[in-house]
């Protein structure tokens, strides 16, 4: 099949070879996907993945419950057995592959196979271009269950890129007031026209007047940044990795008992019912389609700073 | 009065001036104060303190409604009208002075001027050796604020030191399953007599175990070690200051959401409450006494490897 990979270098294929599903894996014919941030570090070795690339999909179930319908699925495989899995943390189990990362070819290809438990069905009214945000927006949506929202806190959200768009979004919808540090004045200005503040980083004030800090940048300079506008008592959540080492005055997290809270994959059913509602605005991030076969093109692209969302197109 | 000044250099002297309280604000005739971790690194530069130093400390209130009692006070002196003071935030008041750390002068000294919305009277069946552990008692206490504990949690404590002790015994009376890692035989031993499970750093197993790791080790070495047994989903709380900075690799706490909180003061009336009851076994921890006038050998002993707790005695 046709299909993206990733081998120490990025490639095209026409001949991936998809393997068989094992027993409660589904096969999946991907309509759409997106490419993220994590697939570009992927690209630069992080994980030390070797295979499929993509996690951002929606498709057509070609077996099992949703047979014919459309899509979307969870990327952590749980083991289902082990002591994490049966406490809830699924999304830790040691055991895990994960759809596109670690150990499972992922949705850049022309069918993926999924745990059936992982799928979730797409509402009619939510269309591909839309469903194919569902990962995304889940990972937004983790962090109102990692900490309490009802306060309705001061958020400020760094950075201006797919993962800040979105988790600014959702955590406004969650009753936070809301603004954006970011970069580019282009990117910070879909965010003005959705009613999010914004401020551009150069002209940030170092008060500490957040509750809530969501470091969305992937750059090191981000918890520097997050660390001198969260106030006494307040949190850090750290959405994106960094895979560098970084230098930490660690006396202040003590004085100022800030939490920092390190966040990753998010519930889907949440996200499908923010994106069934029109709560989150996705289709003005789409900036460019591409189809498999120019894997090389998209990837450029999706890199590019001005550029939120790059999808790859199967129709 | 007689008072131990640090004004580059720690010292005594017999002509420290007692400033005249201010309205709200008590006298207290100190009759026990213990020399803290947070002492010794304040001689060493730390805060940049001067003046009289000691903030764990009991006494007899000399005015107001506590006249004639025996009390021990909160440390931080709050503004009582900011932000913060009227979010239940005192701790962190912007304007606060700290006793015998930040701009207040402390307890090593024969008066202390504390104010009296700080106080709280001890038990008559609480001794004096007691009572003046009484500040750290409740830092300790601070933790189960902070998270919840209801799970019985599996908890390492890093550092047998004063304050890991005493971590030790609330969060095992709290109901967590209680290891205390350290690198002192003796300081260890102690912990093993109240029935606290120990290991010496030198034998302990990177294994990913812990719910819950309290760092109290007051050494850049020990958040890197918490993050070795911390187990995905879990929480290292810092209860210690390093004033250094430290190299961390940040990726693992967001693919394991690894949750980091900063915890400092506590509530007093918990930890009096506590040592009123004897769950907390604090006449151990004595080491030695010293007069004011031996501040110098008061401090020398305190920084020794096999020391727990000194103490100045006024009586």
């Amino acid at each position: 099949m046709r299909a993206i990979l990733f081998d120490g270098q990025l490639q095209f294929t026409n001949s991936a070879v998809l393997r068989d599903p094992r027993p409660g894996e589904i096969r999946v014919d991907v309509t759409c996907a997106g490419i993220c941030e994590t697939d570009l570090q992927l690209c630069r070795g992080y994980m030390g993945f070797r295979g499929i690339l993509g996690h951002e999909f929606v498709g057509v179930a070609r077996d099992g419950r949703y047979a014919g319908r459309r899509v979307v699925g969870e990327i952590n495989c749980a083991c289902d057995v082990c002591d994490y899995c049966r406490t809830g943390l699924k999304n830790h189990c040691p055991h895990r592959t994960v759809i596109g990362i670690l150990n499972h070819d992922g949705a850049f290809a022309e069918t993926v196979i999924v745990p059936e438990a992982n799928l979730y069905p797409v509402p009619d009214h939510v269309t591909d271009d839309e469903a194919v945000f569902v990962e995304p927006v889940a990972a937004a949506c983790r962090i109102g269950e990692q900490i309490s929202l009802r306060s309705g806190p001061q958020v400020t959200v760094l950075g201006d890129g797919r993962l800040g768009n979105l988790c600014a979004q959702v955590l406004r919808h969650q009753g936070c007031r809301v603004r954006v540090v970011g970069k580019h004045e282009e990117k910070l200005s879909l965010l003005k026209t959705l009613g999010i503040a914004t401020v551009l980083l150069k002209d940030l004030q170092p008060e500490r007047c957040d509750t809530l800090v969501v470091d969305c940048t992937g750059s090191p300079s981000g918890l520097d940044t997050a660390l001198q506008i969260v106030r006494p008592g307040g949190t850090v959540v750290l959405k994106t990795t960094v895979a560098a080492h970084q230098s930490l005055h660690m006396a202040p997290f003590v004085i100022d008992e800030i939490s920092l809270i390190g966040s990753r994959c998010g519930p889907f059913d949440k996200a499908i019912e923010l994106l069934a509602q029109g709560v989150v605005q996705v289709k003005p991030l789409i900036k460019a389609r591409f189809p498999l076969e120019q894997a090389t093109e998209a990837f450029e692209h999706a890199v590019r700073k001005d550029c939120l969302k790059v999808l790859f197109d199967f129709r």
